[in-house]
């Protein structure tokens, strides 16, 4: 897939991230690595230059994983006297420069486990994961939390930011009420087998055409049993044996724990599943002023098992906590949340100056805003106000549902 | 190009409409005039049957227009005996047939004009059109009007509207203005002249990555001086020769109207022009808020020239009527105007039971909100609460720009 | 398909042949009717331009059907006083232009068949045609004619010809024997029922993976018990109802006569056949040496029903004359006979000079030569010479199958 | 590009033809290492199952390479008892295993240095082979070599061979004469300087379709001076460098060596700088009756330099030994030759019994066959009846020109 990256790519491309924008912006003696990195390992800077080709990252044999460790290690070194100017506009850009790589922590391990899921072997990205435990508890049954609507305002308080969460501003919302946890891989179950694949009334068209379409594929690709990914009507990573359902986690392939959060669904199948059950996805507004106040806490990559890897996530974990029915609980730490807001600018959106104005704005058509950060997500990288944003087909994010209603 | 279907389709497409869900619907002792046509002439109708593809359109040459007009004379026919039952679901489905053939005589112009536009032969609609002045009086100024913002109501109010403009609810803006006019062919030429283009910073991703592509193209296809369509970098219809610029009208070739308002833009580029002027586009509130109240009277179809064909269309003839400036004007009849809101349900929006319900709510992903009317609109097919949506790529309806700014 | 292109686009080129390739090169007084009809019209010499993209010819409206009429009554007038030069290098070109239209008439017939077969009406093209007799006669056993091989010469002897037959050369052969009639579709239905469509040992790699295809498509496409025509595992026009086998022909649909020759396979599926009969294709050098010397006579477009219409074809007629078993029959005009021998030029090839050197040695690849013409070919048109070719994976001409054997 | 694999899957690859064709098939007792790697490490044979797609090999991140050295390991070690078992029918399976290795030896080379040279940085296969001396003697002047034609034998005579390279078989020619040398890189850049790529007069529809989209994509895609190595007007790995010319090599990027054969041309490129010379390509019947009897000696891939990697290639050395003008020369070991014939069945051709039956026959549609053996194929690999193939759009195997011509 062309939205994926191998990860010695991610971890070149957040060198580069700071090379450029902070050695190359504020050391004037800094001279640039390599001359052909700032190709190789830009992302989608235009004013940069233009960019490697994405699709082909995956063909790069060169540079080695080692030859980009060292190119890390020069980047580090070079960092090192910058960061102790006490120059605010340098600090700023740093923390940019480490909230950029948080996101291409969690990126690094969707891409990664989007490699191994689709290899014919479902290789667990490591052995010790296997005993990771999922979520036993038996999950409580669904009820909504209502809220009244009303004048209210959205948009990122103070500490660090996105351009995108910006200017703070009021909105005005009808009554609504948002349940109370995510939805489980066994309700996503019961729409699979209720014909939620073959009803075209509960589809946007062009997610109706996708489903379509994957299943002509399967007809086609359908070999021993195993579907292709891209083909199943289901979860991305689900698949059949028979009669039991079953899913890859960086784990390994294991049965489907019914009670943990669906994960891996596009908008159109959260769209069409909150349609099956006579609810609505949340809007951005709403979930942001329902979260505001709460604890951001929650199922985030588990910095104990870390080490002495750089990165990994077991997933899907779901939440073991206590949590008390009737409550907003699950809103951080275990899956992206889709909302029905396509991601476009808050009135008065301004970008960032320069070439780094290309971070956040120009990709405001046609994709939708997720909320609440995943399992994946490094702690301490979301907040209420947070803005995530993927394609309306996107499946290989750790993506999930909330059902909401009108009041 | 797959969305643009031949004039018989839809001639055919409009009595299907009429055929299925008037006299199907409410006629038991009506029998299908061809067991195929349902086959053939639904267009997206799911909860029908699969529709006959839409890129193959073109190609059938049976059955032939004149077995169509026997087709529609046998609707039209079988039609009268239910006109005079005086019962007001079937009116109210009648009205939705008209109003649905209403939307489908536009279509028929903004395709057949696609399909000529894109001859070498650059022939015209009818020869007869040649004399229709543009717009010749001088373009006055652009300058804006201020509005206050606050809360405010949009969305229907009385008489026919289709279900995607309900329910009416209240919204909050921020202050704002618009500008009184439309951005001129003059205005959108200065835009090209100064490079806007070539400068990534002006668009967004997935415009810069279409028109980068479309340059490519240019470079392999542009033969004997002429352009294919889809590589201009300009508008839809443009053309250069030499240092003149000329466009294709359903009048012929003809230079370009610097006065006439621009027309047959894609989002990308009312967006792109909209940022070169340190403007943005208005959100579909703004728009209507600013326009209700206001006449619903402009350039539309003229009904004087349609005797004795079917349809056609002279445009684009810009606003020649005596408007002042410091007033808004232009908002209907000229062009379709490309706001910002991506098109997305209303709060507590409910669809049309049955099959009809795919009819507005299904295309809610991916497609932007456009308000006003063209020059090919019926007259009284429009109002200030009407949304029309088109994909941020499109070019081939009359589309334009108006700009707004944050106040 | 890109291939097909619509009967005015044929009746306009072959005017355009005539027009370049003789008025434009004889007589230096004419000017071209239309300064943009040599980049319409124009198949595909480069040596004149580049030719307008032929998957667009069918969306050309204009000019129309009557102005293509006024084109080619110009053409023709023009033409009279060369005609009566007695220049023999103007007569050959002639000869050459009425030659390259009698190909066209038959292009003209096979596009029409595929435009009218691939809708979804199945028109009958005239309504005079439904009568036509197949082929009553009840088909004899297939035996086998032997040949010594040996020594012999190929290519073209005297009267008109392509320069693709010439030169006149010997060739060396092993023994061999031809089937002295066509592969019926009785029999070819039994390979079908053997499951020769399942089997990857009867196929070409690159025809596998085309009914691989095929197959994965149909699974998405099979609505209404109708598959799309590029998806039946089956020749072109075939398709089932239940357990009986219909095909399209120019009379409508109807019931397949399992004693006329088969047609519209591809090559892979004629060398599959041959390969499930353990047996092969003939070699074009074969195939010349059999029938040369035997009377050029067969079921040929019959001239008596083309008035008044400019061309048809009641195929699939089949070999209704009283051929005597033993002999070789049916090797003219019922269908193209795949050969086994890619087309390539003869020892000593020359292309005509100029422009007209791209008629015929430019398609030296990746195609394969058919012998025998079909009932689709005019009258008078072909010999034991005539090489015709196409690509393996066509169907759309009225293409057989003959089978061979080593002795 | 979808027909280059990474390394590691030419090295399981042929460790599975050893564990399926020659374990599985003699070897009762024995059991497949892993029951996946069938699918995965399958090429091409449809009779041992669908293999896992050509195009996805290159995303297979697991089994790693040490992973697969160690079911190499176990497969050499489970063949050693029959190696020892003196079964003819065994051992001619294993020279069969080994002569598949062979091949797959060559194409890791091609397909390594596809990669590479892809790769912006143009990195050197090995540093060390940076002093490799290419072809530093002056390249004599070109002269023929006559043949007298008439009757002749072709095909394999004893020895290890190949099905597709029997029955031998008598041939009949016509004279004609050979270049006694490679055409070089300075002739083919004589070619270029004159046009060649712009006159379609040379070239075959096909290669003239292909070029001209060429040039188009290398509009939209030169950047920075560097033009994607698809869209080279130019054999594949040249460059040029304001008005130097480059290419790439193992050992990295040097200025081209205009006495070097030229390589890495397409079957189109050969064919139309040989209609440009007023020659043509030889045939295959042509090539392998000259080369009969001459010493099958070259530049074949030095294995002194192979140690300790398992396979490099410094190329293009071209020919450095003392041969003598007016003799063929080249004709082993430099470049694969391109001849005018399709890759056909040999009069009388029988196919291996089972699956191995798809070895060689069922490709023998599109391709063209070229001979001789290039400096990438291992010694003892080729000899004068053998027979490679390839489309002729291939340009990534070391793949060059000879000439020809009618006597």
């Amino acid at each position: 897939m062309d939205d994926a990256s191998p990860p010695k790519w991610h971890l070149a491309h957040t060198t580069w991230f700071f090379e450029t924008f902070v050695l190359g912006a504020f050391d004037a003696s800094y001279r640039p690595y390599h001359e052909r990195f700032e190709y190789l390992f830009n992302s989608y800077y235009n004013g940069v230059g233009r960019p490697y080709p994405r699709a082909r990252r995956g063909a790069l044999s060169r540079p080695t994983v080692a030859e980009i460790y060292d190119y890390r290690k020069h980047v580090d070194e070079s960092m090192r006297a910058l960061l102790n100017a006490h120059d605010e506009t340098i600090q700023d850009r740093v923390a940019l420069g480490l909230h950029h790589e948080q996101q291409h922590q969690e990126l690094l391990v969707t891409d990664l486990k989007y490699n191994l899921g689709n290899n014919p072997l479902l290789p667990a990205y490591r052995e010790d994961l296997a005993g990771t435990p999922g979520a036993s508890a038996k999950r409580f049954p669904m009820s909504f939390v209502e809220h009244r609507g009303g004048l209210a305002e959205i948009g990122a308080v103070e500490g660090f930011c996105f351009d995108n969460e910006k200017p703070r501003h009021p909105v005005l919302l009808q009554p609504f009420e948002l349940a109370d946890r995510l939805v489980t891989n066994g309700e996503y179950l019961e729409f699979v087998f209720d014909g939620g694949y073959r009803n075209p009334d509960l589809w946007l068209s062009e997610g109706w055409s996708r489903i379509s379409n994957a299943a002509g594929a399967a007809g086609s690709d359908d070999v021993n049993g195993q579907l292709p990914v891209e083909a199943r009507l289901a979860p991305l990573y689900w698949y059949r044996d028979g009669d039991s359902w079953h899913e890859y986690r960086l784990s390994g392939a294991s049965t489907l724990n019914l009670d943990a959060p669906v994960v891996h669904v596009s908008y159109y199948e959260a769209d069409a599943f909150a349609r099956w059950r006579d609810c609505r996805l949340p809007t951005e507004q709403e979930w942001e002023i329902a979260a505001t106040g709460l604890p951001v806490t929650g199922n985030f990559m588990d910095a104990d098992v870390l080490h002495p890897l750089p990165i990994q996530c077991s997933l899907q974990r779901g939440a073991q906590h206590g949590e008390t029915p009737g409550r907003l609980a699950q809103l951080f730490g275990d899956v992206w949340e889709w909302t029905s807001s396509p991601y476009v600018a808050y009135p008065g959106f301004r970008t960032l100056d320069g070439t780094l104005g290309e971070y956040n704005g120009k990709f405001m058509s046609n994709q939708m805003v997720l909320r609440g950060g995943s399992c994946a997500t490094p702690p301490g990288h979301v907040r209420p106000s947070y803005r995530n944003f993927f394609y309306p087909g996107d499946k290989w994010q750790f993506s999930g549902i909330r059902l909401a209603r009108d009041l």
